[in-house]
């Protein structure tokens, strides 16, 4: 059985929207993974199936209801691990996505507005991820962007061509630059170890300027690259 | 004049995409923001169109060319911040949303297989962002990531109901919980202090649920926050 994520949205028309496009789309028409949406709406309450209120103890926004949510995922449930969706959670790592598509699926609860009340989230023991820290207007894109992480690990999706960018955060470091043809351009020659043949000269230099871009960027990668024992002496 | 994205890509069906579907393609609608997007195929070379060759050095994937990248953002530059969204990249940032929805605009550029020739990345000044460490199959998701946050935050674009996320990340600590009707469910009753009418004991406990769940899932986010001062002595 191929991989199975079902998404639980307000917004249903989002899915699989952009992800259709690309490798993540062929993948779907091909059925190396199904996808399945619920609009969270069809669980609301009373003539307006309403899926929210105000918050217990005041403030701006409006919080989704635990009982809406709860029979939303209740409908779908089984063993998947279940994600919610929300800029509370712990930050989206490849670890987790290579931890993601090596299991049977999952089922993401996308937030909107101020967010979803906590106890369903703890009743139904979902775990919180966030893609980033910045503030969106939902879960959606959260959702689409877990999906194409995962997506493009599951066997046979990836063509050969993308293969390579498996790595990019194997190691704790970003990748070092990229150069193609022309050797020339515009007055900017490639670095000139890249065009030497050497292959231990250009892995060295690519190692080099990785290192150095993750320095110079990011810090605190640097700084768990440090820690593995990896770093030249 | 509204502001004005333009957006470089090899999958313009892909946008507006999901962005079409909420908040920001209703804003769309309303000229609040304006949308270009370019086709860098247009700029590919020969009967084939290419803009793609492989690596200098070797190793797997292709690397999409300067020349043609150049001539692509060479036909809508000007003033806007110049963006490549790309793993590589400094992370987004609230602050980084926040400078560009203040500014006229910005031009993104996705990335796609294994790179963009890093000559026309500094040629061009660009500056390079990622949404997150994790791999994706482009820069498209990335770009409407970022377009759904800045957006959120141009005059007019956001209702009541959503406003009050805005403060997310504007102190480096994660949202305190929160609740809705019903008062109790499935056993699972609402923090008291929530329901106490008490003003101060609400933001107390709740600035105390923000510091302990940072403190819990991103030590990272915590440390900036002692730094800051603002922690309870």
């Amino acid at each position: 059985m191929s991989w199975r994520a079902d998404v639980l949205t307000l917004f249903p028309a989002m899915f699989p929207g952009t992800l259709g496009e690309s490798l993540a789309g062929r993948a779907l028409e091909e059925r190396k993974w199904s996808l399945k949406v619920t609009d969270m709406r069809d669980f609301g309450l009373g003539r307006h199936r309403a899926v929210d209120d105000t918050p217990f103890g005041g403030g701006a926004g409006m919080v989704l209801r635990p009982d809406v949510v709860d029979e939303a995922i209740g409908s779908v449930a089984d063993d998947r691990p279940l994600i919610f969706l929300t800029p509370r959670g712990a930050p989206l790592t490849q670890a987790k996505v290579r931890e993601l598509a090596e299991g049977p699926g999952t089922i993401l609860v996308c937030g909107r507005f101020e967010g979803i009340d906590q106890r369903v989230i703890e009743a139904r023991q979902g775990q919180e991820i966030s893609i980033g820290d910045y503030v969106l207007s939902g879960g959606e894109l959260p959702a689409l962007v877990l999906l194409d992480a995962v997506i493009r690990l599951l066997p046979g999706v990836m063509g050969h061509a993308e293969s390579g960018t498996e790595e990019s955060f194997s190691l704790p470091l970003l990748e070092y630059p990229h150069y193609t043809r022309p050797a020339e351009w515009q007055g900017h020659v490639v670095p000139e170890v890249l065009t030497s043949g050497n292959h231990a000269a250009i892995a060295k230099w690519r190692q080099g300027q990785a290192v150095a871009i993750t320095q110079n960027r990011r810090p605190d990668l640097y700084a768990q690259y440090v820690a593995t024992g990896a770093a030249a002496p």
